[in-house]
């Protein structure tokens, strides 16, 4: 049996265990049957990772004696569209979906939001986990129980707080990621170190090209202390009233670089948010929070890393500081018209600021964008 | 003022009030200024009940300075379906809605529902309130936060727990609320003396005709008696796991006789539940947990209120046995393929079976259907 480490994640009857390791996906059938006894089991996955790893789930899965459906929905942001919702929840009820069956989300960040949506609201809620197959999912999104889809009016814009039952986080998955989409993880990696843990960034300084290159145990130290930074920081506060926000580092102007170019593949959410991140330095910076050296110092380590940290040269596009603005003043986030942005005193020191002007996000987008 | 009851929901941190009494709506700017302060409202009806009820409603609001949107949908039981929730939802984010922003649920069952519903998903949940306008609603549906949508699988497959701010239950709507509606709402007011009240039980069959017929204290001391009933299961047990099962009386039967007629309006879902309330009173007596007398204790009440007891004779439709064990054999509420049924020892003594067979189902419904 393979090293496994286990982080908890503590939410009173919604607790619930993130387990780490190297192999962990031929381990899921004797870690699910240990867990939750003989149940019902049905997988989602999307069409690319389904041919990938679902065999290998299923063998596992079969091997000890669980009863198996199985839905495979289209790879892709597009999969968390209205009707993909209605269709895969159809196809659920179809499969003869019971509220004792267990939910397995196998898959990224898509999938992961979309089934745990479907399960917090078929028959009222059912259970669910995640197998995450990305570093974006690994170290974030299948962390805290955010579900949700997409409106024509904006991304995760109708969804639900659904914690999963279990996060099996296999880290010889990430193998098979294609470099891009690594490097957008690592965004989201190097964001708990920036928000409050300077020596993991530190440590990432170091480490952070083997994590890359593919080194398992620099891949499974970053992972857990992800994982950890992650699972505690959603314990304090599970529905994003205070602690949680801080996650938001750099995403509120990354999201508005997305919108801006309506989240197409042109550029994925970890370089918004890598590019987001630097524009939260530079604030903070210019607002005499942080020093300039410690800009210098995250765009220096983006840089080595392979990160955005301007914006992209996009063929037909021209970026435009007041379209950005605007798309930020539109963030859900918003209460009562204020903008709050997670800005940073200093690496590791990341603090939510309500008393942004419009003159001060303004200021700073016009020397990245027109 | 007018004389208010409150009947207190204890729920932990979703604890709420449901407020009885005589003329609320007109109180309601007053009563929503005094317990949330300034706030965005949005309204959500129907076409039928916004006719007669969303001027005083809005007068109220508007001379409290409420900030006011509101959406109409179609009345009916088709607003709850897949398509009309994505509408809905769009309408809610082109009017702007916010983390802030208070739902208002202005009708019966469907817009309770629905809007529920839409408020527990839109931005990951907002806070939302309901004004009851039919009995049904005002005694059963509005009270405990069960919010969901219908599929071509079958009804209220899809949904959320998702508690109520506040319940404003306002009984001179019930004025204006068609007499086989009333009557079909009747159906869940007995149920609260028939599953744990004999004395209210007692009380209707002197008074119930007064309730029926428009008695003002008649209606509101049925009504709060009835959301104290609801109010203290639900917070015994929110998520139905045990005690909120009992509320079920008379509903699985009822469910299937709804399905088979393809839950159109030649049967409502109060009549089912008093046609059911009988077969499960008629299958308690036969597998000897209650007496015959009992039995017709409670057929004479239905009787002399104006409830049917047996099935009804429909153009073009056969009721066949088979076909209704059929349907009951689908319930969502089945675990592992057993049938979990309501049964009574006697009036205010219902208890949760699980032993009933397929052939006792079979046995009771061979006598009222073919």
């Amino acid at each position: 049996m393979t090293l496994v480490s286990t982080v908890p994640v503590s939410l009173k009857e919604r607790s619930y265990d993130i387990l780490v390791g190297g192999q962990l996906l031929e381990a899921a059938g004797e870690l699910l049957r240990n867990r939750f006894g003989p149940r019902h089991i049905l997988i989602v996955s999307d069409d690319q990772v389904a041919q990938l790893y679902l065999g290998r789930l299923r063998k596992s899965l079969l091997v000890t004696d669980y009863d198996l459906k199985e839905i495979v929905v289209p790879v892709g942001e597009s999969s968390k569209e209205f009707g993909c919702l209605e269709m895969l929840i159809s196809d659920m009820l179809e499969a003869g979906v019971a509220r004792d069956w267990l939910i397995v989300a196998l898959g990224g960040g898509v999938v992961g939001d979309l089934a745990g949506f479907a399960a917090s609201i078929i028959l009222r809620g059912i259970d669910y986990l995640h197998i995450p197959t990305t570093l974006l999912a690994q170290v974030d999104s299948a962390i805290g129980g955010k579900t949700g889809i997409n409106t024509t009016l904006g991304k995760n814009l109708v969804g639900s707080f659904h914690q999963p039952r279990l996060v099996l986080t296999d880290t010889s998955l990430l193998d098979s990621l294609p470099q891009r989409e690594l490097l957008a993880g690592y965004a989201e990696v190097v964001k708990y170190g920036l928000l409050g843990d300077e020596s993991f960034f530190d440590w990432l300084e170091t480490n952070g090209v083997a994590l890359i290159e593919g080194n398992p145990g620099a891949r499974e130290y970053a992972v857990t202390t992800c994982c950890t930074a992650k699972a505690n920081i959603v314990s304090q506060d599970e529905h994003e009233a205070g602690a949680r926000l801080l996650l938001n580092l750099g995403h509120t102007f990354g999201h508005a670089l997305e919108a801006e170019v309506g989240f197409d593949s042109r550029l994925l959410h970890g370089e918004a948010v890598a590019i987001g991140t630097i524009l939260a330095f530079d604030l903070s910076v210019r607002l005499g929070f942080c020093s300039a050296s410690t800009l210098e110092r995250v765009r220096k380590h983006f840089e080595f890393i392979g990160l955005p940290t301007r914006l992209p040269v996009l063929q037909g596009h021209t970026w435009r500081s007041e379209q950005l603005l605007a798309h930020m003043m539109h963030d859900k986030k918003i209460r009562k018209g204020q903008q709050t942005l997670i800005l940073a005193r200093g690496i590791g020191e990341a603090f939510l600021c309500r008393e942004v002007t419009e003159a001060d996000i303004l200021g700073v987008l016009r020397t990245y964008a027109g």
